[in-house]
């Protein structure tokens, strides 16, 4: 789509204009496929301020290159960074804006080198945040890809019992979500048994599921590059009275923080709208994370919803919204959804039930 | 495994001698999980030249932290390598030794300002080197995972046929590999036929595998963090004249890329092995990549087998072979392996037959 990466481009050079930088060199990956769709594992784009634009990538990438970025020119070097430097003060750049949040400290005093005489100067998150906003394109591959986590979980839901291991149910959610034409899983699909689900993070391992435990499955689906990313908390047997008491205290806190998505909001705010209410039933030592995150290209990028994070929401922003409580030793619980921060009211892209199930 | 993180802790220690460093910063995740055993997904690790460690993580990590890295003092801070450098200060901490090809510009800022009055010094790649020679355990979580990847090939194999597509066939390559126990595929399953087998790092997509096509499958299983790496090419019905030709010639340079692989050898005249029989055979232009890397906990890690890649091999490093030969439009060739380095010659990890199949 050429079209959509020179839009892109031309973005990043409206914001060069504030930082008085001739041109920008992008180095993160990420930020390097969204600006020209090249997908290799190694490549560097140059954005001159005043028109054109090149992608180096090394010899492995040369026919592949080509055909994902035929809009851009190309330079085939294995030093990247390097090789755009020289190529930018070829063209006469005076002042180079890199990512500082990427180039490391090392490869800044091989840039500083290939740059001379040139000086370089941060960029910021500045294509970090135009990635926040998603197109139409975007939103419809990110609803496609949570369409697929959603029909995956319907199909294990039903699975899950005891006898079964952690490990066997999170490569059946992915298999499913493989079935369903995802490219993969988002990220190391998470389930989580027991006291294992007092483990936020915890990894799948061969822990047999026994009746009465909560089950968290933390899971989504990769689709054309975008990542959905839900979860859902079920008991396996009847619910204990602790159970009871901390699950629809998680759901009502996640239907809060999703009912402060709005244009504008925040994101301290959002993730208030649902913290204040653990906190207020005795539960905020137990909720040790943010509310949520945006997803896109990556499973976890800007904005942040948490006590810390600053901005406000803008409309066609995906977010997670997922509180949870976790009891170390016991088990915990944890309810997630992906949306789009909208107008009128946020857009919902995981639908799966989310009232207390007991399997 | 304390008894070892210990040890490899120690390790480190000796190398920060020569550094006149009083402590060490280890910020890459990856480092952090070989010297400790924690596999959360925001942690440094902070080492005291005279005894002790530090490991920080944030709240997310408390409950698992503890458990996966019990022999270290922990601290839960969010950001973690500013909160080990306030404590390196106060422990008496002069000078910092840090990863300067992991930290960034903007955390190098940070970084400074939280380890005032200490002063930063690089660290370099100890800890990677350290890596490169594998213990017994390691190699043999290599080995299994190689025997993973081996007997999941055997399984698709027969399947590949006409009217198959590549993505198809890459995600049967997967499911094998995590029902003979693998924890998933260690990086993304490359199926490229036809002329796509040309693409060195192709990505599957929905073409359709036709007569007469080259099909390269370049993968590898996760086990317990370690990875595998091979790579086959077979052809689809008649192998065609010019598929004659590169095949064995691909062929015969990977006997001598792996022939060449012993203790003390430089690692650009193990490259040059394989690549002069290309060069000679006039298709040096079609092999643009270096013929092997170290894998380990990292898919690619050190050492590089490249033409212009330094040191020498010592025993028990494990590392990949893979020429390749590519004609675009047309279709490529690409054999691997991984081996490990030993006194007496290699020793091949990964063992599917290697001569041209027609299937």
């Amino acid at each position: 789509m050429p079209f959509e990466h020179g839009d892109r481009r031309d973005r990043v050079r409206a914001a060069l204009a504030g930082l008085d930088a001739d041109a920008v060199l992008v180095t993160r990956l990420v930020n390097v496929y969204y600006l020209t769709g090249f997908t290799g594992s190694n490549g560097a784009l140059l954005i001159l301020a005043g028109g054109g634009a090149c992608l180096a990538t090394d010899g492995r990438y040369r026919t592949q290159s080509a055909a994902q970025a035929p809009d851009v020119d190309r330079v085939i070097d294995r030093a990247v960074a390097g090789a755009l430097a020289k190529r930018a003060v070829l063209a006469g750049v005076g002042r180079l804006a890199f990512e500082a949040h990427d180039v490391t400290v090392e490869q800044h005093g091989l840039l500083l080198a290939a740059a001379e005489p040139a000086s370089l100067v941060s960029l910021g998150r500045v294509v970090e945040e135009l990635r926040m906003v998603k197109d139409d394109v975007e939103v419809a591959l990110l609803r496609a890809a949570c369409a697929i986590a959603d029909r995956a979980l319907a199909d294990v839901l039903p699975h899950i019992a005891p006898g079964r291991t952690e490990r066997a149910v999170a490569a059946e959610l992915e298999a499913r979500m493989r079935a369903y034409g995802g490219d993969g899983a988002a990220f190391e699909t998470i389930c989580a048994a027991g006291p294992n689900s007092a483990v936020p993070h915890h990894r799948p391992t061969d822990r047999v599921i026994a009746a009465g435990d909560f089950v968290t499955l933390d899971f989504g689906a990769r689709l054309a590059g975008y990542h959905s990313d839900m979860t859902r908390t079920v008991v396996v047997g009847r619910a204990a009275d602790w159970q009871r008491e901390i699950y629809p205290l998680v759901a009502a806190a996640q239907v809060a923080g999703r009912a402060a998505l709005a244009v504008g909001a925040d994101v301290q705010a959002v993730d208030a709208a649902a913290r204040d209410m653990i906190v207020t039933a005795g539960y905020g030592e137990q909720f040790p994370h943010g509310l949520g995150h945006g997803v896109g290209l990556e499973i976890h990028e800007a904005p942040t919803l948490g006590t810390t994070a600053t901005g406000v929401l803008a409309a066609s922003v995906p977010v997670t919204v997922e509180p949870g409580v976790y009891l170390p030793g016991r088990g915990g619980v944890r309810i997630e959804d992906t949306l789009v921060v909208r107008p009128n009211g946020p857009e919902l892209l995981t639908t799966a039930p989310r009232e207390l199930r007991e399997l």
